[in-house]
């Protein structure tokens, strides 16, 4: 555990005036390993400086440690104490503005009554309108069930409210799209369908977020089926699309192809299932998925009983060579490695049974599934979830782009060629100049990198769209 | 029909550069009846004037009119026919904004992962920390099934939409709430009934909107039941809170008290039904109430037969004398009229029936159960749902302020104490001093009014709070 800015304080302190006090100070906060981020001199008299001092501690208990030296400082006068992530979440992150100022009678007729009839009878009219009338044009649903948040679990939609803020203050950060947070107080599949389907007139999309596998694969499906908008699971095809991003690359660095490679997968949850999915799609001919049983196969006894359909799926169409075993057996003379399980289940030695040039991607937060730092010493190009770390498998690179993509195309639905475009277009964005095993993928401050996979997503949807055109029309016509 | 800046358009037009060019231009647009609001010029040059004009035309014939007038100046050509109201409808009304900028990774780190997980957290631990840390403390949802718009009627749930935006951009504008627009895609009472259910967590209240009785009726009263949030039907309770603060002041002028007058009411639908149960609550002990079978008593056959829950309330409630017969007979010697019905369903004559002092709330959109010039001759106080009369009755004048005191307060719901403090505290903003026949009810735009409103709420709510503490409390503890 190194320190972090997310877990920072804020101290209002008062110090004596003597010459070597602030030295003291940050002396003191230094031994503790706390990282000093800020130190502002709000006042100061003759004997006395009021000080704000802004540290980045490990973690709470570090925290402790840091204010408890700070207080050890002989005069020092600890007055209050600010967790900086904590005041920024203080009444939310996000909130609804009025694009028009609304300073009168004239402005009120034409925002409101009367003005406003003639533009709900012109979208009664033509529905169409209300892309263009309404703010349908730009706003998605961000939806929740809170069964699934971040590496937290089942926490409920009160407590997932900060993760689907955070989202959709991203979405308007990195795209420009009004996002709003719907966290559903049920689990029940068919309850959340009924929900989604029922409040879908004001979105022109849907972002399902941090919901349990399985249920998220049903809830999609149908909400696909049953809706004329795009409906897309971040947690499955963000995560898909960054990894074969970074595979794409990946593999340009030790100069394989995707249809050539062994792939290796730990996971078949929610992003496991969708990465097998996608690899698939593009290419892949051989891929071997391990869950907690070990490696997944048509000869295993739970998939022969095909409890679970989304197994099924899986050994049906991955393992062409039907083997058998855990995933150490299965590991050997692979070249990649994709990890969406859990910390620490491979070490070094593990991936020194992989085939030459090996690629690792060990996704599992926050700890990965082996030590980045031993993986490197036998594979080629590693990546992991996290920032301190080169290669970062971010969906924060994909999933603002993707959307804005799909409502510039006013897409009324998204696929596999479209989420392949995506994927393409952000491989695309190093450049084979910048390419290097410490950097396949950019970094989500790049500036353009929405924009680039926005183009490319909302030209894939387009061809699509007029692809359904072309077979909907009556077969005379096509004369 | 009067001109209305609600229909404005912009014209673009180009004239020759003859000094009495703009002259001939606005004289033809005055001879149509077309009031000129604004007449900008872009660009000039020796011979040609770039010009915009905007004018305000009854409707759209006129409009036509009025660019055909226009085209017939010698000389004029004409670009570009702009409506204004529609201008300020492109891409919507309303937008999200993150409160924070993320201008880099630690700025991430605090707003999203890894930060949000201990806020997360934080709520889960304690979900009463939601409206600390969330949007919830100060978010409410406007919902509608789009059945029963303006008086437009079941016009769905796309073409609702510009009207939930607008009210949302009032709920910002008159009491900074954030508040979002929920259009639903069902007309089912138990799925809207579960809908709102469903996404109940991110909001501290519901405003219900524009849905028709009288499942409007069923779905307020369930959802405050199951609900720990107030739900508010605007359509039925802000009427009921602004039209029992106008009567204040209109009593006032005349000098009369609420437990003595007799009120006649017309219409006994959503609003109707909800001022009769508001003047009953306020001391009201003479209400005859009218709908288009005529005056509502026990002795009536339909309601004998009892299909109208609703309707049979009211017979139970109201026409303590039990008359029957027709709005007019009902009017005779009537102190009050109040009509939430149809156009020109009374003329002056019947209003000549009245009592001495009569006051006439004509509140029928856009045209009055009688019309109020008519009635001024007979009746000493006339109100009206419209902007161009003296004393409009405009729901714009509470429902702000009931949902900020709401929301201050926490509250877990609303009663008629709450709607009844509201209503006194709106007719407490028009001092004695300032009283009169033409001024019972301030203007919309008169400073601080929401605050007054809310203020009064939040004290009431409060109280409620209070109470059901107490009332919660075992009985031990009472000793």
């Amino acid at each position: 555990m190194t320190a972090s800015v997310s877990n920072s304080i804020t101290v209002r302190l008062e110090l004596p005036g003597r010459a070597t006090a602030i030295s003291e100070l940050t002396g003191a906060i230094e031994r503790t390993g706390g990282l000093i981020t800020g130190l502002d001199i709000t006042s100061s008299d003759t004997d006395r400086l009021k000080i704000d001092v802004t540290v980045a501690p490990r973690d709470g208990d570090h925290a402790e440690e840091i204010v408890e030296a700070m207080r050890g400082v002989a005069g020092v006068i600890v007055h209050k104490v600010s967790d900086r992530t904590f005041l920024a979440h203080l009444g939310g992150k996000i909130e609804i503005k009025s694009k028009h100022p609304i300073r009168n009678r004239d402005d009120l007729s034409m925002v409101y009554t009367p003005g406003v009839a003639r533009v709900c009878m012109a979208i009664h009219d033509n529905p169409e309108d209300a892309r263009r009338l309404t703010i349908k044009r730009n706003t998605i649903a961000v939806v929740t069930d809170g069964t699934a948040v971040l590496g937290l679990g089942d926490i409920g939609p009160l407590a997932a409210m900060p993760v689907m803020e955070g989202k959709a203050a991203l979405f308007k950060r990195f795209a420009d799209i009004d996002a709003f947070p719907i966290c559903l107080d049920t689990k029940d599949t068919e309850e959340i369908i009924a929900t989604v389907k029922a409040i879908a007139p004001v979105f022109a999309g849907i972002n399902l977020e941090d919901i349990s596998a399985p249920r998220c694969f049903d809830i999609e499906r149908r909400l696909r089926e049953e809706l004329d908008i795009p409906v897309f699971h971040d947690d499955q095809h963000g995560t898909a699309i960054v990894v074969l991003a970074a595979l794409r690359n990946a593999l340009r660095v030790v100069g394989k192809e995707l249809k050539d490679v062994k792939v290796v997968q730990s996971g078949a949850g929610a992003a496991g299932t969708a990465i097998t999915r996608l690899l698939l799609a593009a290419g892949a001919t051989h891929v071997v998925v391990s869950d907690i049983k070990g490696v997944v196969s048509c000869e295993r006894e739970d998939i022969k009983q095909g409890t679970d359909p989304f197994l099924v799926w899986v050994a049906e169409h991955t393992n062409p060579k039907s083997v058998t075993g855990t995933l150490r057996d299965a590991l050997k003379d692979a070249d990649v490695f994709i990890g969406v399980s859990g910390p620490n289940i491979l070490d070094g030695d593990d991936i020194a049974t992989m085939n030459d040039d090996a690629i690792v991607f060990a996704l599992a937060n926050p700890m990965p599934e082996v030590d980045p730092t031993a993986a490197a010493q036998h594979a080629t190009v590693v990546a992991t979830g996290r920032s301190d770390f080169a290669n970062q498998i971010n969906n924060v690179l994909v999933f603002p782009g993707v959307f804005r993509g799909l409502l510039d195309a006013q897409a009324d639905g998204i696929d596999d060629a479209i989420m392949l475009a995506a994927a393409e277009a952000l491989a695309d964005v190093v450049s084979p100049e910048e390419l290097n095993p410490a950097y396949i993928i950019p970094s989500v401050f790049q500036p353009d990198i929405s924009n680039v996979v926005a183009r490319a997503v909302e030209k894939a949807a387009k061809q699509e769209l007029e692809g359904e055109r072309h077979s909907n029309k009556p077969a005379a016509e096509d004369d």
